[in-house]
């Protein structure tokens, strides 16, 4: 950026986004202060205040602003079930695209020990305390159709069964609109394994 | 985003970026709250600083801190030359691609009647301005190839005929790593046309 080493530094400032290299960096740098700078002064404002008040709820560890969320401090959902998942997009997208209505606990991550991924750094120990206390009758583990999210739901039933606390695990098949020449061979082991009278 | 309605203005305020729908709005919220917050506070940082400080540059209309830009106030590059191109990252491109060292004119834009794009929207009475000065020699039309990007051409051309400034246009043909059997007619026939000595 030989005219603006200022606009060089926001360039670069850019690249640490997911998905956004040296080219889209400047696309996005030079739209940010030629067209909308106003509303590059909105997301500025935004992303402070989030950097500054967004912490984890205590009790399902989501993003929140509060110290417990709106979806746990909500008496009208089903406080005897938990969900868990990956990560806060895992809640949105459940939340937005089913009739789910129990809590949730986010892990953050997988089991992954080859990572150096452990139970302590998925705060499991905060959902074991969740068990402990009682009222927990349900555990869907919905973390992903990976070894690591398979890993993490075995490490969830056993959990469960420590507790006496039935363990689900999300339905793994087919997905909508993909057809069975075109999905892979684990996929289409688990549809006839999972296969439900019609 | 039940969990933070302060997430949910993030992710709403990131949706003004070319190319970032609601979808990757989220991952990037996400990304920034959870895993870079002391990136995200340099990119408050330098973006904040950049609304505030970047202007455009009296001479060449590219973005600048300063009153004229490193390029224009350069005394080694050649003064008597002036590439006149749409945006600020053709400039970027050029820099960085060829051996070009005259100065530069940006139009931030195109001619385009229809759109409402006019002469004066691109500031073209700068550049008359700087003809009028007799310092220059050429004019490099360095417009897209596309019909306003031709039609702003011509349009430099009858100004610089005005001034009898010499008024050059860059190479219209096919790529490089094109083949020809993909490239379109238009390309062909100007690739034709332009043919030189070998």
């Amino acid at each position: 950026m030989k005219s603006s080493p200022l606009v060089k530094d926001l360039v670069n400032a850019l690249q640490f986004l997911p998905g956004i290299g040296p080219k889209s960096a400047q696309r996005l740098a030079f739209f940010m202060i030629e067209k909308a700078q106003a509303k590059s002064r909105v997301l500025i404002d935004t992303l402070s205040e989030c950097l500054e008040k967004i912490e984890h709820c205590k009790s399902c560890r989501n993003f929140s602003e509060l110290e417990i969320c709106p979806i746990c401090s909500n008496p009208d959902r089903d406080h005897t079930k938990i969900c868990v998942v990956e990560n806060p997009l895992d809640v949105e997208a459940i939340e937005s695209n089913s009739d789910y209505d129990g809590l949730y606990f986010v892990l953050f991550g997988r089991l992954s020990p080859l990572d150096n991924v452990l139970a302590e750094d998925l705060g499991l120990e905060h959902l074991e305390r969740r068990l402990n206390a009682g009222t927990i009758s349900e555990i869907i583990a919905a973390t992903s159709m990976t070894m690591e999210g398979d890993a993490t739901a075995f490490f969830l039933k056993e959990m469960g069964a420590r507790f006496s606390v039935l363990v689900t695990r999300i339905a793994h098949g087919v997905p909508s609109g993909g057809e069975l020449e075109y999905v892979n061979s684990t996929t289409i082991m688990h549809a006839f394994r999972g296969r439900q009278k019609y």
